[in-house]
C-alpha cells in the first residue's frame, strides 16, 4: 500500500510530484480531474481545440497548459512522468516520438490507452535499445465513470520506473472495501495491457451469459422484466455478487416515457470487432483453451447477422424450458468463474511465453474494485490464485474447486434444459464442455490421434511405450 | 471438365508440357509419381541429398534432375511452369527467391505447401510489382495417399496462369464417381491455401465431433468398441457416409498382437497448432462465427493438459446417458454440416474482404473426392452453394436447411444427454447454440448493448428510430 493512499473519500490533497498527461478526451479528462482532486500537480496538453476548450473549463486552475507534446516534457521537473490518453494505435506512436527529444532513459511514459499488447512490447523494445524512456502500458478499466471516481490500474514494465508514479496512481485508483487501492504492477513488459485485454475477454463472457440467462428467463420461463430485475438484484445479494449483475437489473428496471421496457426497443445486435477478438486471438495463438470467451465473441457476430436471422427465423420453438430459477442461477454463476479460470490460463501463458513474470493473485486483487468485473469472486480468485502453483489452473485450488463443483449440477441441468428447448446457450454449454473436458483424467483424444495416423500417419504416443508410433493401417 | 481427363483409372499417359518440381519429400515424391503416371515430364529438384536418393529410386527413368531451382527454370520450355513442394515457410521464399532470375511474367510458380494465406498474398504482390511469374497457390489435400492416387488440388491465382498448368493437375487429381476432377480454381489470390485451411478447419470439427460420439458411446453408453466400429460403419452407409466416418470404424477395429483394441493404447493428447488454428485465427479476424471449428481447437488444447486433468479428475460420472444411437447419428450430421457452413461463411467473407471472387460451389464440388473432408455430403453442399446468393449462409438453401432440421431433434437431445451425464461436447453443443442462434428473428444481445451503454455510454440502436441512442441511466 502506498503511503499517500487515503481509507476513505474524498482523500485530503497529499503532496505529489507533477505528472504530465496527453490527450483530454473523455478518459483523460476525468483522470485529469481525478489527479487534481488527488493533489497531483498537472502539466498537461490537448491536441484537439474543442476537446482542449473542454477540459479548461473542468480543470483546477492550477493546470498547467502547454502547447506540444514535448513542452509538457520539457515542463516537468526529472525524473520526469508523463501519462498518455491518445487513441491507441499510431497516435501513441507520433506522441511518443514527440516527446522522445525532451525524456532521457530515467525518464517515464505511462500509456493509458486500449493498446495491443505487441505495440506496446514493440515500443518497449524501441525505446529500451535507444536509451530512451521507461515505457509502461497501463491497463485502465471503469469506464468514464472510473476514471472519474476510481479506476482499476493494471500496469506492466518496468518496477522501478513503476515505483516513482505509484503513488500517484494509487491514490486515484479505486479502493475496495478493505481499502486497498486496484493498481498493481502485474508484471514486467506489456503484463498491464495484456491483462486489460483478457479482463475485456471475460468481459464479454459474463455478458453473454447473463444475456442467455435473460434469455432463457424472458423466453424459456415467460417472467417479464420485473421478474427478471428481481431475479438478477436476488443474484446480487449472494455468490455472483458484482457490478454486471448490478447492472443487468437496472436495464431490465429502465423504462420508456411511456412506461413500456426500454430493454424491448433496443437491437439485438453487438459489435465484436474489440478487445474480446484480441483476446480470442492470444488465447489461439499461445494454444490456451478460452472457448467461453471466443463463444461470447462469436455469438455477437451471430447477433450482427440480423437480416438472416430473420430470413432463417424458426418457429414456433421445440418446446418450454423445464429449468428452476436457483440451477439457472448456479449455472450463470459456474460459467462467470469457467471464464475467469481460462483468463488466468491466458495470462499464466502469454507471461510464461514472454517472460513477463506475471503476479496472478494481483490480477484478481486489481480486478477486485474499479473495473467491469468487480464482484465479490475475485476475493475467492484472489486466494485461488496465491493457492496453486504458478501456471497452474485456478481449478486446482481447493475452495475454488469447491464453489465450481457446487454450481456445476445447476450449470449442467441449464445446458440440458435449455438444448431441449431451442434456447441458445453458446456461452453456458461451452462453459460445461470445458469443465467437464478439464476434470476428466482421460479424454476422447486418442480418436483423434488414431485418425491422424490413419490418413496422415502423424504417428501418436502410446500409454506403455515411450516414442512415437503407427498403427498398421491398411493401405488403400 | 478438362479435355485430358480420363473417366476411370488407370488413365492412359496423355500428352503434357513438361512441369518443375521442387521438393521430393513424402508430398512431393507422391505427386511426381502420380505426374509420371499420368505422362507429365518432370524436370525435378531435391535440396536433400538422402531424400533425392529415395526419389531417384521411385521416379520414371524419363525424369529429368536438375542441381539447383534455377536449373528447374532453365530446363523447362516456355511458358515455365514449376510447382513447389517444400516446408511452408521461409523456404518458399528462398526458393521463389532462386527461381525469380530464370523466370519471366508469363512463367509460373505454383505453391503447393500449406502456407498461410498471407504469405501467399504477400508473395503474390511482390512478384506482380516487379513484373515476376504469375504465384498460384494450391492447396494440396488427402495426404501421402492422396497425392500418390489423386489428391484434391485447391487453387488460387491467376486465371490464364491457371489454364495453362490445369491439365497436369486435373490429370492427377481425384475424381468423383462421375468422372469429376477434383482440381479448381476457386478465385483469385490466395483463395486456393485459404480454402486449405478452412477445409482442416472443418476437418478438426468433424474429428472431434466422432470424437465426442465415442466418447458418448464407450463411457455413456457403455458399448465396446466392436459394436461402435458397426456403429460408425452403419453412419457410413447413410446420409453421414463419407471418409472420415469410415476410417473411425477402422480406428475401432485394430487390434494389438493380444487381441485388445489398439485404441485403449493411444494417448489422449491431441497438437493444435496448424491449420485448425489458423482456420480459427482467420474466422476472428473476418468477424465471422466458426464456434463448432474453435471449439475443436480449444478441445485438442484442453486434451494436451493431460497432468493437469488426472490432477482435477472426477470420479464418478454424475449420471448415466440417456440417449437412442438415432440421436447420436443425427447430432454427429447436424454438428458437420454446422461446421461446412460456417467454414463457407469464412470463406465468403474472406473472399469478398480480399476481392478473390471465390467460387463457392466449386469449393464443394473439389471436396467431393480425394481430400479428408470427401463425403456425400459434399454433394447437397454443392447444390446448396449453387442455390444462394453469394455471401449468404448456405442455410437459406432450402434442402440443407431441411436436412439440418431433420438432425436437429437428434442434436438438442444428445447435447441435453451428455449435458445431465458428465460427457464434454463442445463441438456438439457448440454447433447447436449457433444453429440455434442463427435460426431465431430476435436474440437477447439487446441486453448487451443496454449493459454497454450503462457502463461505458457505448450507445444502442434502437427499433424503432434511426440512430444512436443512450438509456437515462442513473448515473453512479
Amino acid at each position: 500500500m502506498p503511503s499517500t493512499a487515503a481509507t476513505a473519500p474524498p482523500p485530503p490533497p497529499q503532496s505529489h510530484t507533477p505528472l504530465g498527461l496527453i490527450g483530454l478526451g473523455v478518459m483523460g479528462r476525468n483522470l485529469a480531474l481525478n489527479l487534481g482532486d488527488h493533489g497531483v500537480p498537472l502539466v498537461v496538453w490537448e491536441r484537439d481545440p474543442d476537446l482542449a476548450a473542454i477540459a479548461r473549463a473542468a480543470l483546477p486552475v492550477t493546470t498547467v497548459w502547454a502547447d506540444s507534446a514535448a513542452a509538457v516534457a520539457r515542463a516537468l521537473p526529472s525524473p520526469k512522468a508523463v501519462l498518455l490518453m491518445v487513441q491507441a494505435g499510431p497516435a501513441v506512436d507520433a506522441v511518443i516520438a514527440a516527446l522522445r527529444p525532451a525524456l532521457g532513459p530515467d525518464d517515464i511514459i505511462i500509456d493509458g490507452g486500449n493498446a495491443d499488447t505487441r505495440d506496446t512490447e514493440r515500443r518497449q523494445r524501441a525505446l529500451t535499445a535507444e536509451g530512451g524512456p521507461k515505457l509502461i502500458g497501463l491497463g485502465v478499466s471503469g469506464g468514464a465513470d472510473g476514471a472519474r471516481r476510481g479506476p482499476a490500474l493494471m500496469a506492466g514494465g518496468d518496477a522501478a520506473a513503476w515505483e516513482h508514479v505509484r503513488p500517484a496512481l494509487a491514490a486515484i485508483a479505486a479502493r475496495t472495501g478493505d481499502g486497498a487501492a486496484c493498481c498493481a504492477l502485474l508484471g514486467d513488459g506489456a503484463a498491464g495491457h495484456f491483462v486489460k485485454t483478457v479482463h475485456n475477454g471475460i468481459e464479454y463472457a459474463v455478458m453473454q451469459a447473463l444475456a442467455e440467462a435473460y434469455d432463457a428467463m424472458r423466453g424459456g420461463l415467460g417472467l417479464d422484466v420485473d421478474a427478471i430485475a428481481e431475479v438478477f438484484a436476488h443474484w446480487n445479494t449472494g455468490k455472483s455478487k458484482g457490478f454486471l449483475v448490478e447492472i443487468a437489473a437496472e436495464v431490465m428496471l429502465a423504462r420508456e416515457p411511456d412506461g413500456t421496457p426500454l430493454i424491448d426497443r433496443i437491437v439485438d445486435r453487438a459489435g465484436q470487432k474489440g478487445t474480446g477478438r484480441w483476446a480470442s486471438l492470444a488465447a489461439l495463438e499461445h494454444g490456451v483453451a478460452a472457448p467461453t470467451i471466443v463463444e461470447a465473441v462469436f455469438a455477437r457476430a451471430v447477433s450482427s447477422r440480423s437480416e438472416e436471422r430473420r430470413a432463417l427465423n424458426r418457429e414456433p420453438p421445440p418446446g418450454r424450458l423445464d429449468l428452476h430459477l436457483d440451477a439457472l442461477a448456479d449455472a450463470v454463476h459456474a460459467a462467470t468463474i469457467a471464464a475467469f479460470v481460462q483468463g488466468f490460463d491466458m495470462i499464466a501463458a502469454a507471461g510464461a511465453a514472454q517472460g513477463w513474470h506475471v503476479r496472478a493473485p494481483e490480477v484478481a486483487r486489481v480486478w477486485r474494485a474499479g473495473c467491469i468485473l468487480r464482484a465479490t469472486l475475485l476475493d475467492r480468485l484472489a486466494v485461488a490464485a496465491e493457492a496453486v502453483p504458478a501456471g497452474a489452473s485456478l481449478l486446482q485450488a481447493t475452495e475454488l474447486r469447491a464453489e465450481l463443483d457446487t454450481a456445476l449440477p445447476g450449470l449442467r441441468r441449464t445446458v440440458a434444459a435449455a438444448s431441449l428447448a431451442g434456447i441458445p446457450v453458446p456461452v453456458h454449454g461451452s462453459a460445461l464442455a470445458w469443465i467437464e473436458g478439464m476434470t476428466r483424467a482421460r479424454g476422447p483424444a486418442n480418436l483423434l490421434q488414431g485418425l491422424r495416423d490413419r490418413f496422415g500417419a502423424h504417428g501418436f504416443e502410446r500409454t506403455d511405450a515411450p516414442g512415437t508410433h503407427h498403427g498398421d493401417w491398411r493401405r488403400e
